[in-house]
């Protein structure tokens, strides 16, 4: 089979890999359909963050499964699954409240289970984690990618919603116009957000925006924008959803944030370790910071029912499409900003 | 009139100072009966925050109206009140909903209020920001020691129980074993916490915490003490609460709360700024940060109830008593942490 392989910063080959094996009674093998390049992908592909050479990447696949280990009860081969971004048990302390990020089993993508960015991946625990769109469903390429987003940009933009306590009649900011930011504005709309301000640099992103929801756009950078949002709402709002992760884009988050705040952050946190978070600012405003890596697996049939229902719609994030062959111009795509995200269609 | 004064780093000294005169109508002056000092009140006087020399100290009075402006209705002169640390309007949108700290007022001690640690203050927006004792109690100099904590201290701890959202039956982790972290001990204990795991580094503190509540308590520093609570607690705790105000205890709050965890925070987070906060373990385990500066006005009837009857009683951490002259020797033994908290009995 063959499959998307890290062979350096900037360097995405598609190369002959073996394939993957059930080798536990609760994993599952699945021929990948569809898949996505993520702007988490980004990170290990400007050499910021680090990744073994010759590592398989990707982490958003769906696709039709292609066989069972004996134990896996709720799906069989033919289904087609979405897979979401972090593998979970189903059955352990944290699974069993929502929290399938802090599964105790700490399985993911790589290595023998291989890359949402190739033609077979094998997802260990099959039933805790894979998520079977209905038959009737299954055979529309339409539906299918609606669905794609599942995997992780759609259920990270509405943990940032949910951690941003958004509900009906708020007001709402969404910092960061990438594919999390525009899927927190269909999340905040989709929750019933009066207003939800948009944030971000990208006139064409910020359209986007407009069409998922956003009443108003900001793009104004640094402190210009700060102050446009605090004009827009009359001193900050009380739910800011942080969808960059970044510590200048949370530090705006806590400047634009009324005090009593909340503030849901979904994006990782790079950099506020070294460039500083300002703390005492949301001491003083006691403003609430939650939110983390999302829990996609936990709010898939909530968000498929209503894609499904022909309500909620993300694909038009996906401004790009590649075949296999193309994921490593797809890379150059997106860490170009040529594309806001690239579906792969195998 | 005589006050405590500022004079420099380590230097407070008692002087002549003018008399506080009403001059808005919503003004009180309040002969103060009982003061203290705080912990924050090191920060200035070790020199790691800015003071005006000359700046009349203290933020924690309780004492006896002696004169009102024309509009305030709710005290008159002769009442016993306590003033909390901060002053609140009590009609902004903030002070409506409980957040009196965010008043838009921005009225605060010192200046011609004068300081807590004096004779006599000025309090603006008496209506807002005074709490009477029922004339019943006013003359039980012990009922008076245990309502003093409510200026500032027993608000506090209960700020981080409420923000670590403690409720009955929970297993809670308190840092600290200064005043706040003993308040934040009986906070938890009276919300119906099962567990109260007390982490200081003082025995004789530790001991008040046993006091006050503690079911268990951790004496070890560092990598030692986080190992200990997480021990204790299966792998972290799901309530945390920050009684200190630095990088280093904000982050073992990081480190002893359990994924889907909530840190309630009053400690001022200075150091944060240079010394990080581990906001990716954070992200990573999905924790809720909340709190910030206690909005002690809020909590001041409900506690000042159970106080009164004889449920709650946070005055054991007076540890040392002082009278006016007294004060300078107070800041000493609070700096050498001689004393818990010193209350100044005028």
């Amino acid at each position: 089979m063959r499959a998307a392989v890290f062979r350096g910063p900037g360097e995405i080959a598609i190369e002959e890999v073996p394939m993957p094996e059930i080798d536990s009674p609760t994993d599952a093998v699945i021929r990948v359909t569809h898949t996505a390049i993520c702007g988490s992908d980004l990170w290990f592909y400007r050499g910021q963050t680090d990744m073994t050479e010759g590592e398989r990447v990707g982490h958003e696949p769906m696709g039709i499964v292609e066989e069972v280990g004996e134990e896996v009860t709720s799906v069989k081969p033919g289904d087609t699954v979405i897979a979401p971004f972090a593998i979970s048990c189903g059955e352990c302390e944290f699974c069993r409240k929502g929290l399938y990020t802090s599964c105790v089993e700490e399985e993911s993508w790589g290595g023998e289970n291989g890359g949402g960015q190739g033609e077979y991946v094998k997802t260990p625990y099959a039933d805790g984690s894979l998520v079977k769109v209905p038959d009737e469903h299954a055979d529309d390429e339409g539906t299918l990618e609606k669905l794609l987003p599942l995997t992780d940009v759609l259920g990270t933009g509405h943990h940032a919603a949910v951690s941003a306590e958004v509900g009906p009649g708020d007001t709402v900011v969404v910092i960061g116009d990438g594919a999390v930011g525009l899927s927190g504005v269909l999340a905040a709309q989709r929750l019933g957000a009066e207003r939800i301000i948009a944030m971000g640099h990208h006139e064409d992103r910020l359209e986007i925006a407009e069409e998922f929801g956003a009443t108003e756009t900001v793009a104004e950078r640094g402190d210009a924008a700060i102050e446009r949002v605090q004009e827009l709402t009359n001193g900050g709002s009380n739910h800011v959803m942080e969808c960059v992760g970044a510590s200048a884009s949370m530090n705006t988050a806590i400047e634009v944030a009324r005090p009593d705040g909340t503030i849901g952050y979904v994006g990782v946190p790079y950099g506020v370790e070294t460039d500083g978070l300002d703390l005492l600012s949301m001491f003083r405003n006691n403003l609430t910071l939650q939110g983390g890596v999302a829990p996609v697996r936990d709010y898939a049939e909530e968000l498929m029912a209503d894609i499904l229902g022909g309500t909620l719609d993300p694909s038009p994030i996906f401004t790009k499409t590649v075949d296999l062959d193309g994921v490593p111009e797809g890379y150059e795509a997106m860490d170009q900003r040529d594309a806001i995200k690239v579906l792969v269609k195998m």
